[in-house]
Formats: C-alpha cells, sequence, structure tokens
C-alpha cells in the first residue's frame, strides 16, 4: 500500500477541485459558443508521424511515446539494441505518442477533413495534453488547453472578436484587474529594421520578449552580448520606452515604420482591429498595445496576444495569435491562415484562488439531505426525497440507519446546503423540518413550500 | 499528405458528433448530479504497478504502456535485449501506462485518499479509456466509460437507486423500449448448489450467460462439455426458464433456494431493492429479473445490472453490481462494498442514431447570422451582432466581405438557424430582416422584438 501513487507531475481532481474547474471550464466553453465556435475532440494518441518535427527538437524530446503492442522487439534492429541507441530504437518501438498541444492535432483534422469542413471553420477544443517536462510548481505532465481557432479567413474580424471572448471569461470569472497585451509581428519586423538587425531578428525577439522579466539593463546586455551596437540597443529602446496611449503609440509609430513596409502593415492591422472592437462596442479599456510582446519564437505571423492578471505572480493565463501556415507541414499545395487563442486553466485556477474568486457554490452538491431519526421515518424518507428529486432538484439520503449526527455531519462535509429532518411528529402532521446547514437556522415547512424555495434558490 | 491518419481504433469528433455526444454525456451528467454523486477525475497515465493484474493476463496484454523518458534503454537488461524478449524488455523500459477503466484508478483514488474522503462516497467520472484491442465496428482503442459508485456502505438504497438513475437517463434519452436485466451473484451460487456444481461455478454462469446469444441447446452443449449431466442441465434449464412476473419468480425461487444460504441471500437481497424501489415511488416496469444474468467473471459479489435496448442489435448500453472487494487489491486492511454502474455513451450513440432519437438541435451552433448586403452594412451589422450577443444569445458574422448566397449557405452549412439580413434599406429604417433558414419565411423586426423572439425559442 506504501508503494501506491500516481505518475508524476499527473494530479486526481477529487469533488471540490472539479468543481472550481468545471466553473472556469464551462465558462469559456459559453463564451466559445456565443460566439460560433464548435467543439472538436481528437484522439489522445496521435501517430509519431504526425507529432515528430513540428515542436522543434526539445518538443520532440518531450513526447510522450506509447510502446507498440505485442513482440514490439521482433522487427527491431538487433545492433541498434545491442548499442543501446534509444533514440533511434524508439523509432522501431513505437508508432504512437500522446498529444503535445490541440493545435497539430487540429491541423491535421483540417487537412484530413477538407472537403467536408465548411471555411471559415471556427472550432474550440478543451482537453488535456501530456509533455514529459520536468514536473515543477505550476507545471504538469498533464494539462488542460482550451483552444478556440478560426481558419479560412485573414479577416480581422476574427482578431476583434478575440480580444471580446478574452473580455466576456475574464467578466464571468469575476477577473477584473487585467491587461490583454497585443502585438504584432509586422511591428517586430518593423523594430528589426529600425535597428538595422537584418539576419539577427531571432536574437532579437527572444531579448526583448524578456523585458517584463529581467529589466532594460539585462535585456541590454543580452543584445550586446549578440554583436548589438550601443546605437542600435538605443533606438531600439527609444521605441519600446515611447509612453502614450494606444492610440499615441499608433501614430508614432506609423511615423516612425514610414520606411518599414511590414512594421507599416503591422501597424496598419492593429489599427483596423481596434477600429472593428469600437463597431463591436467593445471599448480597449484593458488593451494594451505593447511593442516588446513577441510570445517566444512560435508561428505566428501577425497580431499576438497574451492576457495577464496584475498584481499577482503567475505567468500570462492566455495567449494566442495568426499564424498563416497552420497546414503547411501536412499539406504543401493550400495554406490557411488562422487565428486562435488558448487559456490555461491551471493558472486560472491558481489566479482565482489567490484572489479568492471562486464563487461559493462551485461544488455541485446535492440542494437538500433528507434526513430522518428513526427507522419507520427512514422509509417515509424515500418518499419524499423521490418527490425533491421529480422537481429536478438534487437531493440525497443517508443510505444507512444512522444517528441523526452522523447523517448531517455527512451533509456537511459534502457540502449540502440543506436538511429536511423527519420524525414521527413531521410524519403524522405531514410537514418538513427544514434546516440552513450553515446559518444553523430551522423552519417547518409543507413540500409544496420546499419546492418553491429550491426552485427559487 | 496521403500518408496522414490517426491510429486505429481511434476517432475524431467532429462538430455534429460531439453535440451528439454531448447531449448524452450532459443527460448522464445531469441525473448522477441529481442523486448526489460528485466529480473525479483521474491521469491519462497511471503506474503499471497500478494497472498490471487487475484485469487478468488478457487485460495485461491491451494495456497500452508508456516509453519511458530520456535514454530508457541504458538500465535495460543487455541479454534481454539480445534475446529480444519483448514481455520482460517492457517491464524495464516502460514504467506508465494508459487507464484501461475507471473502477481502478477509482480504487487508487480512494485508498490514496482514505482520510479524506466522507464515506459513503459517490462520485461520478466520465474520462476515455484505452485499449490495445483489435478495432471492429463497435470497438475502438479509445472510449468514454461515464461511471458512477457508491463505496463505503451495504445499503441496498443504492441498488434501487441505480435502478431509478438508468430509468431517468433513459427517459431523457427518450429510449422507452428497453430492459433494465437484475440478478444477484447469491442467486448465481443458488443455482449451482440446485445444480449440485461446486468447483464448477465458473463453467456454469459462463455458459448461461451467453443463453440469449447461443440459445438453450447450444448452452445445454457447453455445460455437457463441461461435465454436466443431462440432469443437471435439466434441473438448470427447469429453474431458468420457469415463466412469470418478477414477484412470482422471486417466490419459487425462495421456495426452490430453501437449502441454500447463498440462493436465500440472493432473492432476498433482490426483494428488498424492490421494496425500496416501491418506496421511492418507481414502478418495476422495464425492470426484469433475469436468472440467466452472468455479467461474465467480474468482480461483482451482490446484485448485478445490464440495460438491454429492444429490437435493436446492440448488445447491453449499461450495466454495472455491488462488488465487496474494490480495494482489496490495494489494501489488505479495509474492504470497502460498493456498487456502481456505467453506461456506454457509443453504444447508446449508435442506439439513438438508429432508432431516430436525437432532438434536432443537438449541434450547439450559432442561433443567428447576421448578414450583410454591402460593405456599408457590414460595418453596421458589428454593432447588430455584439447587442445580439450582450443578450446571452450566440450570434456570428461572416467575417469576410461576400455576396448573400455565400454567408447563407456557411448559415445553412452550420446549422444555424435563422439569418438576420441587413442592406440599405434596414440600416435607415432601423429595422432588420429576419430569415428563418429553415421555412425561408421572412419578416420584419427591431432589435427588441429580435431578442424575445430568441429568447424564448
Amino acid at each position: 500500500m506504501a508503494n501506491i501513487s500516481i505518475p508524476k507531475g499527473t494530479r486526481d481532481f477529487g469533488p471540490a477541485i472539479m468543481g472550481k474547474r468545471q466553473f472556469i471550464l464551462n465558462n469559456i466553453k459559453s463564451v466559445y459558443q456565443q460566439y460560433g465556435f464548435l467543439p472538436l475532440e481528437t484522439p489522445a494518441m496521435e501517430n509519431l508521424s504526425v507529432l515528430t518535427g513540428k515542436y522543434g527538437e526539445e518538443g520532440d524530446q518531450l513526447l510522450f511515446k506509447i510502446l507498440n503492442s505485442g513482440d514490439f522487439l521482433k522487427d527491431a534492429d538487433a545492433e541498434l539494441l545491442n548499442e543501446k541507441a534509444s533514440k533511434k530504437v524508439t523509432q522501431q518501438i513505437a508508432e504512437k505518442g500522446l498529444r503535445y498541444d490541440l493545435t497539430v492535432p487540429f491541423a491535421r483534422y483540417v487537412v484530413m477533413n477538407r472537403h467536408e469542413i465548411t471555411l471559415p471553420f471556427k472550432r474550440y477544443q478543451i482537453q488535456p495534453v501530456w509533455r514529459a517536462d520536468r514536473p515543477q510548481k505550476g507545471r504538469y505532465r498533464e494539462f488542460y488547453q482550451c483552444d478556440a481557432d478560426v481558419v479560412g479567413t485573414t479577416s480581422l474580424l476574427c482578431e476583434a472578436e478575440i480580444i471580446c471572448m478574452i473580455k466576456s471569461v475574464m467578466h464571468r470569472l469575476n477577473i477584473t484587474d487585467y491587461t490583454i497585451k497585443i502585438n504584432h509581428r509586422g511591428v517586430l519586423a518593423g523594430l528589426a529594421d529600425i535597428a538595422d538587425a537584418k539576419g539577427k531578428e531571432v536574437a532579437l525577439y527572444t531579448a526583448i520578449d524578456k523585458l517584463d522579466k529581467i529589466g532594460e539593463e539585462k535585456v541590454k546586455e543580452e543584445l550586446m552580448d549578440s554583436d548589438f551596437t550601443a546605437e542600435q540597443c538605443n533606438n531600439i529602446f527609444n521605441l519600446l520606452n515611447y509612453k502614450g496611449s494606444n492610440q499615441e503609440k499608433f501614430q508614432y509609430l506609423k511615423q516612425t515604420f514610414e520606411h518599414s513596409t511590414s512594421g507599416t502593415k503591422g501597424i496598419n492591422d492593429l489599427l483596423q482591429v481596434f477600429s472593428i472592437l469600437d463597431s463591436l462596442q467593445e471599448s480597449d479599456a484593458h488593451v494594451e498595445f505593447d511593442v516588446a510582446l513577441a510570445r517566444g519564437l512560435s508561428y505566428y505571423t501577425g497580431c499576438i496576444f497574451e492576457v495577464k492578471v496584475n498584481n499577482v505572480k503567475i505567468g500570462s493565463i492566455s495567449g494566442g495569435g495568426r499564424y498563416d501556415n497552420l497546414t503547411q507541414s501536412f499539406d504543401s499545395k493550400e495554406n490557411l491562415s488562422g487565428v486562435g487563442i488558448s487559456f490555461g486553466v491551471d493558472r486560472i485556477f491558481d489566479v482565482m484562488e489567490e484572489l479568492n474568486l471562486f464563487p461559493k457554490e462551485t461544488t455541485q452538491s446535492s440542494k437538500v439531505l433528507v434526513a430522518f431519526l428513526d427507522e419507520e421515518s427512514m422509509h417515509y424518507a424515500y418518499g419524499i426525497v423521490a418527490n425533491i428529486r421529480k422537481h429536478g432538484i438534487a437531493a440525497e439520503l443517508y443510505p444507512d440507519f444512522a444517528k441523526i449526527k452522523k447523517q448531517l455531519d455527512y451533509a456537511n462535509k459534502k457540502q449540502i446546503p440543506f436538511a429536511v429532518i423527519i420524525g414521527e411528529e413531521e410524519r403524522k402532521l405531514n410537514k418538513l423540518a427544514l434546516k440552513n446547514l450553515e446559518s444553523g437556522e430551522q423552519s417547518i415547512v409543507d413540500m409544496a413550500g420546499l419546492i418553491q424555495l429550491f426552485k427559487h434558490s
């Protein structure tokens, strides 16, 4: 018994945690649906030929691989086995892996079902993913992703709607102090143009992406290490340090990028997104144009987003952007442009716990426990609980004959808010003693009154 | 591109299928919650030490095993590798496997969290499981199970409530012609006593479990092959062939089992379950006491259930029963009795498709597409769609400027039931042209009227 455990980096979610997680997931799902996204689920296992090479070399290492069934060593190369060449042997004994994210399976689905899909295709997908990362606080080997993507259109309405969806999710989750950072890959390219950093874009983006975390001095040091001159650094930070409203920044950069095609395209796209936001009757409150936002070295090609809850030491809770080559790795003939957003449930959970934002009743427990004082009342209670349930109200009985204290303890531990207590007197009078288990308040009601009460609570 | 595929035995669930599956799952979940069951989720991966030996030798073969990360061959035995001894090497290179069912992870959870759990513990769990079975029609390598179990009580109220839950699920799914078969392991033991089959119980149960499929003659042949005499066979079938109501069968068997302790216990339990059902105001319609029901060689020790939809060539869609040693394999100190039920989503799906039982609107598409006739109307439409969404109604826009036909085609393909069409006239008059996309009916409404209409549809 002492050695029973679950794999490191994985978790069980008991009823209390599940209630809170479902609160988050249901709200995200509702918002996605309200904007016309439809659900998709793909298998946990994908062929390794689909997964490999999509996440860089490090990603390939982090894929969980599934051993082929049966006599898997039969056709393995004897020499490689003898050399214990793990990497090369893997390819011979494992054909499948667990999905690493929801984007690659989505791209695979789109390519495989291209002719049945109506474009633009708006799908949401809420499923676990697996990564053989070193587990640590806030980083797990199994965790949920909640993605929504539109593919098959370059319309910037999609970007504006993603901002609306983020705001709607935050509102539903009672998160009020947050920032939606937005930038554009074109703006970053413009910055590289201004800094004369051709060929060193990767170093530039990687360095400034850390500005939030390590500060200006360290970013400059990193840039110098990558052979940027002091003048280049100054040009970069003159631009990054420009303060003003979103619109002021747009105007400033529009001038600055006068000779940069990419930069101009970036600013024009962003201006249009903000204009559509306005048409959608959505203010730009919470939305901050941040030239330093780079979202790593990911596959984004247009607008990029990141959501950060302010005054909480937890990284971004959501991120996304536009990509132009989702299906390229599968299908060279057609390239669908798409834009997507992903919410991180685990981080949102941590933020909401820290800020105490969960509503009181996330555990979906019964509304009422029907308790009994004697054995005859127990049988009588069966009819009562059946009656309550017929009205669509979740109710239960302690299944064994037990003292009332034990029954009420059970209700308290399950966070059942009310108890109906039945004894000889209640049976005779055809009444119910209703106890509020939180306040201790007690009253006498009849069945109709009880149903009324729960229907309106 | 030609070689893109998903692992055999697995499936993608696109929007249409997802809508139907969610309809089934949401109804099962609601019923579980109404009876006081709380949600649990466990990781997809379990340590193989937890899974192995729980499902018989065949089950162990069907476990999907996950290759250890990193240089997994380093500590593997060179000689075993040289011999290509797949089975023995597996233990050295794979520590984790994918869960095979939800029962073993549940038992593992109960043992690991024994001190935080309130007994009786009622949990439901809806998650996929994986089996490396040979894929065939209706049998998949990844499929969902929907389990509800109560552990920590021997109360027969639980059995009666399970029957109520099954009936409630069937009712919500519009399945009307079905049979809930119930039996008891004690009754089977009684049958073995009557047939003088001590030591041959397994052969007896296995044979009669097939009665439905292969008929009396073949079952008799099988019994003869297992050294049952003709007289024993006659005794068995005299009992199995007894016709009558449930209560008549109970009375008949009560007499027949006069000298069988197990048989008497079985009948008494069943009588009590039916009596509680009565107290719960639930008739025994659809419930059939079936002495031949054995549920394979599973770990059940008390009542057993199986649900079959009549006049449909699909196996049972639900099954379960009572077990007395759920946690035994993990924890010898304590043995919790429990009883559970499991619904098979895939079979329910097939039944509902065959009987055409899905409601028309399971796809959770938008209620309305806001369409536009010209570019100015497109911008105007942004405000309209925002307004509709503010009232909690799912709405969307075609994101690119396109001809009205293309927009309506999009709505039709996504099964969006209504379109609001905006042109110059509508803008001027501040009205909306509302089109029912199924009937083709068209009318002029204002925003307030539109909201009214959707709030009540």
